[in-house]
């Protein structure tokens, strides 16, 4: 197993980076990672934390692609960033995983044209973990990379999502709910409308019928699916709950899991390979996180599973 | 004045709806009010309560429409219940405002047959009250009335709660944002992206560009529009932090701005009158902020300011 971390991604690389990658070290091998980013700058930090760099393979990329820079232009002029030879290393499976805290745009582009999406997906999708009030926790897609979806897709959604759940979160028979403004089946925009019945007919998803905004943070569905606009919104105001719980010093352990640290990162659901898409402010932690949950996505071959049920 | 108070309708109703007249009654006159429902239970209960019933305006109605009846075949057939007679009354002009904590869908079916729309209008909108992080109030619309929306209809909403903002919050020049997954402009599903040049070229409104999920609750835009779909979701999520923060025993003089008793109801903006809905939990200080609320409206003309702005 090779883990690519792309070590210059994100407003704290590469020092963060190298904090979590030492991290990880404490209970993971060295061999299950490939560093990808400025050879000469990451073997001094890595000495300057204890680490002999020669335990470590490292890929010597020689540019960074910015936070906010044009991913497709980015991309296609820095064919040394480490993002770029990320996506290469992955593509020619020199890596079986890629992850990076950088331009989330570039790592969706870099997806797109890199790795192959599953046999049978109309989209990849992006998720979020939703942290429920009693303690459990659940699994929202799309966060925002189709921001109009079709009912296929969000039925698709529903399998992604159950399947992660199971393999990742370690839900053994989760249910699906439809992000909707009513109980009732009929209610809604014309995507619920429509979607609704997708989702009942689905045999190998347990559906329970719509989830309405309060529910979210309830324990009513674990795998909760809606358009990327929806869940981008409702993404980003959790994230912002947990940033005015901080600032109004509120100390309370719900929302302390709030904490997008503890996530890392989120994977891309629907391609061959698993790629994490890392938080802009990503620190230790969420490095640490980021490799973890590249490691368990491997070792569980979700994207194999995925590939068998959307087969099914 | 009249204003005319469903005092039947609401899961603590008549008795919540008895203490928020009492509490209005020590600010304002009785013969702005116009109370309706089972006219000798309102009399015992308002004797109960030290009112003389003879003091106000009783209308007599029978009946009351259940909070989960259909709302379409209940009117139809319930012509005695207290929200068929508010409409009665309000179609007749003998009242010049109406407001229930009762069935929502019949105060939404009520307002569609009863009262005209603005001129100029495309839809009706339902909004809600945002409280934001510095202290300062915001509003959010379109909240559910219509959860397909045409980019007209956003723009309607973002002029329409801008004379609310106005009118009712005392914000002298407030900006609106288009609720969206990105800040520049093109980013968003098919309906935000055809949105943003409308809301640019309309000259009656500050508009500031497109707002993320995390500057909801940020002072970011005083108006916030959406379709009715996405803020439904805003909306419900919204309510349920503040009952996760109430559950979690979170002491938070912000989070307790969330409490909807505060902002009493919703009025229906884009009709000929005030017609405010109220949640069905109301109790006695929800009552009272309801009407105080319709006696603004009516003080302030809104809705004639609203088909004003709406023609110009």
């Amino acid at each position: 197993m090779k883990i690519g971390i792309d070590m210059m991604g994100g407003d704290f690389a590469p020092l963060e980076a190298v904090k979590g990658v030492k991290a990880y070290l404490k209970t993971s091998s060295a061999s299950s990672l490939c560093l990808i980013g400025d050879k000469s700058m990451l073997e001094k930090l890595l000495l300057e934390h204890g680490i002999d760099p020669t335990t470590l393979f490292i890929q010597h990329a020689a540019s960074v692609i910015g936070m906010h820079e044009h991913p497709t232009k980015a991309l296609k002029e820095k064919t040394d960033s480490s993002i770029a030879v990320g996506f290469g290393l992955l593509a020619a499976n020199k890596i079986d995983a890629f992850l990076s805290a950088g331009n989330t745009g570039a790592m969706l582009v870099g997806t797109h044209f890199s790795i192959k999406p599953l046999e049978g997906v109309i989209r990849p999708t992006i998720s979020t973990i939703i942290p429920k009030v009693d303690g459990k926790t659940g699994i929202l897609l799309d966060v925002g990379l189709n921001a109009d979806c079709k009912p296929e897709q969000l039925n698709q959604s529903a399998l992604m999502g159950t399947i992660y759940a199971q393999q990742i979160l370690g839900i053994e028979n989760p249910t699906t709910g439809l992000i909707n403004v009513g109980e009732e089946e009929g209610k809604g925009n014309q995507l619920a409308q429509a979607t609704y019945p997708l989702l009942k007919e689905n045999s190998s998803i347990q559906f329970i019928g719509n989830i309405e905004g309060r529910d979210i943070l309830q324990s009513k569905a674990d795998v909760m699916v809606c358009d990327g606009f929806t869940g981008n919104i409702i993404l980003k105001m959790a994230e912002s709950i947990y940033d005015i719980a901080k600032q109004q010093q509120i100390q309370n352990a719900y929302f302390d899991r709030f904490n997008f640290e503890d996530y890392g990162g989120t994977p891309i659901l629907g391609v061959a390979k698993p790629v994490l898409i890392g938080h802009g402010i990503s620190g230790e932690k969420a490095f640490l996180n980021m490799l973890l949950l590249a490691k368990k996505m491997i070792e569980k071959d979700v994207m194999n599973t995925l590939q068998k049920a959307l087969q099914a």
